[in-house]
Order: C-alpha cells, then sequence, then structure tokens
C-alpha cells in the first residue's frame, strides 16, 4: 500500500485543507461526509458535491488577488496556500462586448465570455486545477484522466507543469492535434483501442486500482467540478460584481452549466453581487442532445443516446449531470435548444466573422443555439446576455476545413490583386 | 480620390490625436516630421519611429485601467479614447516562474512571458491592436498585410472585430492551420503564386495605389512596432514594478527585440521603474541567422540570406532592423546565438515538459538559444531572465508531428494498461 493510500485511508481522522469547503454532500438526499476522494455517497449512489463553510469573502481581496483563478480561491475547495504551488495559472480569461454578433442575432446586449485564452485553450485548465490543488492535498501525485481531447490537454500539462507523472487515456482514433498537443508534454499518453465509453470505465477501474492515482473526472470530480464556478466569478467581477440576465452554456456531462448556477448563487449568498434573477439556458448539438430531448419532452430523467456530431467536446451520450441540468434550467426559467452540424459549422463562421473569435465545434453550437433560442423566442433579446466560448478552434480545424479557404489564387501583381477584388 | 485620401493629404494640417505621440524621427539621422502614415525618412531613407511628449505617467492610473495592453495607452501612439472603439484587446497575457526550466538549464531565476494567450495565440495581437488603431485615427478602413501566418491570423482577426474590410495576402504554400485561422474571419485572403519576399513586394507596390489600406508592416508600420513594447511594460508591471536583468527575444524582422530595449527605457525615463542595467539576447535559427552571423563576426550590417529553417514564423532573410538590433544587444552587454532545426525542436519538448507550454517553432529557438548561451557563458546563470515565447504550438504541428505521439496503444483494460506502463 502506497504512502498516499495510507494517508488517505485515515480520511476520518485527518483534517484536509481545503479552504472554505467543510464536507461533501450527496446530491439526491443531502447525506453528509467528510471530504475525502470520492465521489458517490455510498447512502443514496447519487453524486457528491462540495459543500463549503464561507468566511467573510470581501470584493477588495479578490481584487487585489492573482490575475489567474486563485483569486477566487476563498470560494474554492483549494488550500490556502494554493498559488504558491506550480499550476498553470488560468483563469482571467477576455470578456467581450459583442455588438457585431448582437447585431446579427438581433439582441440588445451580448458579451463573450472567451476562454480559448487559458494556456491550453479552453475552460479544462480551470477544472484542471482544482482538481489537481485538492489532489495534492489528499496525497496523490499522479493526475489521470481519460479524454477526448480538451481534457487530455488540460491534465497533461498541468501535471507537467506541476512536475507530476500524468497518465492520459484516449480512444486510438483521436485526430492528430489533440494527441500532438498532449504528447508534446511527455506524461503517459496512452491509445486504447476502443470508443470513448470502453476508455472512460477503464478509467474507472485504473481508479479503483492505483490508489495514487487521481482520476480529476473520476476519483476527485466532486473538487474539479467546482472549477468551473470561477467562469461565473469572472464574468460577475468583469460585469462590475453584478450578474447577467441570461448565459448560454455548452451541454456535455452537464457539469459546467450546473456549476455556472451554483456559482452566481455563490456570489450572492456571500453578499459579493446582489443576487438578481437570471436565466441559464443550455446549448446541445443536435446528433448528441439527450438532455434537449428531455427538456423539450418535459422528462426530469434522461435517455442515452449513441453520438453522432462534429462537437466532439460534447459528444456525450450518457451525461452524468444531465438530471441536474433539467433542474437548474427549469428553476431559472431557462430552455435547453439543440442544432444540426450545419449550423454548428455556421456559429463558428458568424462567431468568427463578427468578433474575431476563433472558437472549437463547442463554441458553433453555443452560438447556433443561442440564434435559435432567439428566433424561437425562448431568449429575451432586450436581457444581457452572455455566451461562454470555452474552446479553441485550433483543435477542431477538420469541422471547417472544408469550407474555408482563400478568395482566390493570384499571380504576384497588383493588377490580379485588383481584379480578385473586384476593385 | 478617396475621403481617406483627402484626410491623409492634409495631414500636415491635421492634428492627429495618438495620444502622447508627437513627431516621426529617422532612425539614422534624427529628422524629424509630423505624424503621419509613412515608414521611411525621405531626408535619409532610414526608417521612421515614433517619438513621444509623455505626460505624467502613475501607475496607479495604470493599474486601475482596463486588462489589455491599453492600460498603457499614455505610453503608445494610440487616440485617448482607443478602448472605446471594439478591439481584440489583446495582452495581459501570463508571466510565469519557471523553476522546471530554470533547473534544466542550470540558472536560478527564470521567468516565461507566455504570449500564446492573446486572442489569436501569438504577439501580433498587440502589434496590429496599436496599428489598427493609428490607422483609424489616419481615416484608413482596410487593414492589410503580407504575411506568412501569425500576423494574417491577426489581422483578419481584428479587422472582423473592428468591422473593417481585410485584404491578407500570403504564398500560395502556406500550411492548412495559418489559412484555416485567417479565412475564417472572412476577410479577402488572397494566395499568392510566388515565395514570401514576392508578396510582400507585391504588398508594398499595393500600398501606394490603394489610398485607403493600412498595410500594417508598411505604411503604418512605425505605430504597429511599437505594440511590442507592451511586452515590456508587462513583463516590468509583473515583475512588480521592475526591470529584469536578462532577456531572451526572438529575431525576425528584429522590430520586436528593438522595441522590448524601447519599452524598458521608456519606464525608467518617465520614472515608473528604477533604470535599472538589463541584458537583451538574441535567438534565430540556424536556417536564418543572419543577425547572429553579423554579431558573431563583428559587423554592423546583416549580410542577407535565403532562409531554410521550420520555424518559419522567424525566417525573414533580409531583417529590416538588424542593424538596429546589433546596436540593442551590443549597448546592453547581451549576445546573439543561433541554433539547428534539431535543437529548436528539442527547445519545444523541453518547455512542454517543464512548464506545460506548448510554444510554435519562435518558442522552440527561444529556449533553445537560452540553454545555447547558458552553456556557452555568454548568459549569466545567476540574473535574473525573462524567455519571451510569443506564438502557438497548435500553428506549427507540423515541426513536431514526427516526433510524438501515444506512448502506446493498448487493449481497453486495466491488464495491458499497468504492462504498457510498466507498473
Amino acid at each position: 500500500m502506497t504512502a498516499a493510500a495510507d494517508t488517505r485511508n485515515s480520511a476520518a481522522n485527518k483534517h484536509f485543507d481545503l479552504g472554505p469547503a467543510a464536507e461533501l454532500v450527496s446530491k439526491e438526499e443531502g447525506h453528509r461526509q467528510p471530504l475525502a476522494p470520492e465521489f458517490v455517497s455510498l447512502e443514496d449512489f447519487s453524486p457528491l458535491e462540495v459543500a463549503y463553510d464561507f468566511g467573510r469573502v470581501r470584493r477588495e481581496d479578490i481584487e487585489a488577488g492573482p490575475r489567474s483563478i486563485w483569486r477566487y480561491k476563498s470560494l474554492l475547495p483549494v488550500p490556502s496556500d494554493v498559488e504558491q504551488h506550480p499550476n498553470t495559472e488560468p483563469g482571467c480569461t477576455r470578456l467581450i462586448r459583442a455588438d457585431g454578433l448582437a447585431k446579427a442575432l438581433g439582441v440588445k446586449k451580448l458579451w463573450i465570455k472567451d476562454d480559448t485564452g487559458n494556456p491550453t485553450h479552453s475552460f479544462k485548465d480551470r477544472v484542471v486545477a482544482v482538481a489537481l490543488a485538492a489532489a495534492r492535498e489528499f496525497g496523490f501525485n499522479v493526475l489521470a484522466c481519460p479524454s477526448t481531447g480538451n481534457l487530455a490537454n488540460a491534465v497533461a500539462a498541468a501535471a507537467a507543469r506541476a512536475r507530476w507523472d500524468s497518465v492520459v487515456l484516449v480512444p486510438s482514433s483521436l485526430e492528430r492535434a489533440k494527441v500532438l498537443m498532449t504528447a508534446v508534454y511527455d506524461g503517459s499518453l496512452l491509445a486504447v483501442d476502443g470508443n470513448y465509453d470502453d476508455v472512460n470505465r477503464l478509467a474507472t477501474e485504473l481508479a479503483g486500482e492505483h490508489e495514487d492515482w487521481a482520476f480529476v473526472n473520476v476519483n476527485v470530480r466532486p473538487y474539479y467540478s467546482e472549477g468551473s464556478k470561477t467562469l461565473a466569478f469572472e464574468v460577475a467581477e468583469q460585469l462590475g460584481w453584478r450578474l447577467p440576465e441570461q448565459v448560454v452554456v455548452p451541454i456535455a456531462s452537464g457539469s459546467q452549466l450546473t456549476k455556472v448556477d451554483k456559482g452566481f448563487r455563490e456570489l450572492g449568498e456571500v453578499g459579493l453581487v446582489e443576487p438578481t434573477p437570471y436565466r441559464i439556458f443550455g446549448a446541445q448539438a443536435g446528433g448528441c442532445s439527450p438532455v434537449a430531448t428531455a427538456f423539450k419532452e418535459g422528462h426530469d430523467t434522461v435517455q442515452p443516446v449513441r453520438p453522432d456530431t462534429i462537437a466532439r467536446s460534447l459528444a456525450i451520450g450518457a451525461p452524468a449531470d444531465g438530471p441536474y441540468v433539467l433542474d437548474t434550467v427549469q428553476r431559472t426559467k431557462g430552455a435547453i435548444e439543440d442544432v444540426t452540424d450545419e449550423e454548428v459549422v455556421e456559429g463558428i463562421r458568424l462567431l468568427a466573422r463578427t468578433e474575431g473569435i476563433f472558437a472549437e465545434t463547442a463554441g458553433g453550437v453555443t452560438v447556433a443555439n443561442a440564434k435559435k433560442l432567439v428566433e424561437n423566442g425562448q431568449l429575451d433579446p432586450d436581457a444581457e446576455t452572455v455566451l461562454f466560448i470555452t474552446g479553441d478552434g485550433l483543435k477542431t480545424m477538420d469541422a471547417v476545413q472544408e469550407h474555408l479557404g482563400p478568395k482566390a489564387t493570384v499571380a504576384p501583381n497588383t493588377e490580379a490583386v485588383d481584379e480578385a477584388l473586384g476593385r
């Protein structure tokens, strides 16, 4: 048995310093248990979530903090010295006013939260940084994940920077860009003969066998997922410490959407913002829209599907947080839509053309759904809205390449240029 | 004649609001002339540079400014309302302490300025944003450039965001990622049958014929190049308002290196930092090292070469600012080195492995040169050093792909994983 496992087996007796995090609570029946690297309640078999005992949290302290997600450490399950350990320092990405896209969509006041500026160019750097910080406190020393791309990049980079070993499992069919951007960090990248479901199942088995491996989205998932709250915190701070009226969030496992909601609620609870009402909208791709389908049919459970969409980073057919997404969207009076792959590509191009941002397919899903939600009257065009763009177009070039290229190929003289441009 | 041209023909009579910028000065003999979209002195045929009349510039005002390069607008040739116009809001990228790489290189205190976090993932977003702001004031309405990649991405994105037309000229052999990341913004991207020299020549001709086209790196180059000073400003602010002792900067045209120096000097002049001594080191690839060669041979002019290196973003065989780079490096007691393409790849991998940052080939050039400069005793291992990583690995994947891949492909069971990892 490893030292790490020893540490964790005495979890009940040890006080872990995870800042304001107080205990774990099961999402279904609210059973409470001490902080530990566990993700399912043995009482009701529902997912565990972090509950807090927040102290006094002041805007000035946050504003004087580091220019990364650690400025919000008093609202996250991380040790109080978290920024002293080498980490990728994600977050504090741009929130830009998007008047060009607003005009194209027919809405009044629109913002883009552009998370392509993160260290490995997706929001996954946020959740992985929180998972690593918690995993260090629990005594793990290997960072691991099953992934189809963005998470693989983020885990391999974060582990390299922290000087941890990493084990990243990907389907053997994964695209070149994602393989290279994982392999370059020199951890243990393994291609698995099988689809993502096979890889995921394998990860859960390995988490049981290797007591020093922290699978960020398996055994330390309750901590990992809290990292998405920082998207909500940053939006509120960047708007001048207030909540937007509407947000549109892409849905993969559904965790991000529920945590953006949790982030907004916690900001109100600790008094950092006025708890003004907001509506949360979910965005899926038609080729993998189990949550949108459940929403439209009025169900409170989600029927799994077999994904078939170019939005691979959202292609989770059995989304773990599906039911909680439905709760959140209903409670906040939002809606969930889905769009075709053609609309996804048009969403990517519309965002690029109007705002100069090149998003991955998931960003195309968000923009295209926003358009559809305005058109069908569900998104209020007069209410201030934030779209979450959570990944980078350079990683999903295959989705757009057949649609894009130079306007013309010309000879190297001014006449040829003028003719090509019709000037 | 266009309205834009009218505006500019009365340049001598009009007062352009370019903030603290006072006039243009020729680099060779110091001839002065009014601010205008011109780049070569007709007196001595040397490049024109912006001279300033700085007012009082205070740290508090900068710190209270926007989280982008516009916090430094009182030190840039841009209108005082610059941040009110839609722009990509570049800058404020990470400066991270790089203890892992420091250990690998055998130096004591090392920082990485990671400019991959910019909107299109290179430092070009900085210079383009300044060029666009000045071009708007001069009355242009089309943003243009010749480019082999990063600049094309930055110009097309900035123009889209500002709702300007763009004309981007690239060699017809350009790689897929760079073509796609330019075309997606829906400006006028033209592939030119010819090499980069042909494209460059064509751009200069077009700049003469189209009076409403601002070629960022041709007719508004004096303003454009000032954008690189923001790298220096950010490093100083992020270090707590002080200068580092050594910096390593990649050399393409050489403009960036000379402007980092200008930025450090201006910070001292206006009293934002103590004017402590610093040394500037230049980094080239062996397949295109005209400035390194001139430095080593003790020349004060640069002999053009025909580039042949994987570091395409640095492959300028006749660097416009070559002589000024030599001046700067000699004055600050730095040095210039060059490395092989194999060392460039190893530099990319070393940075990724130690710090979790995936740089483009230019970043590999910087890291590999830093290593060489330590080994040959030119870089002081005891002095605090900053390396400039100015572009993103996702854009130059071809350079590393044959070296990288999964450690193994395994069956989807735990035994296969354990065997592959030797556990």
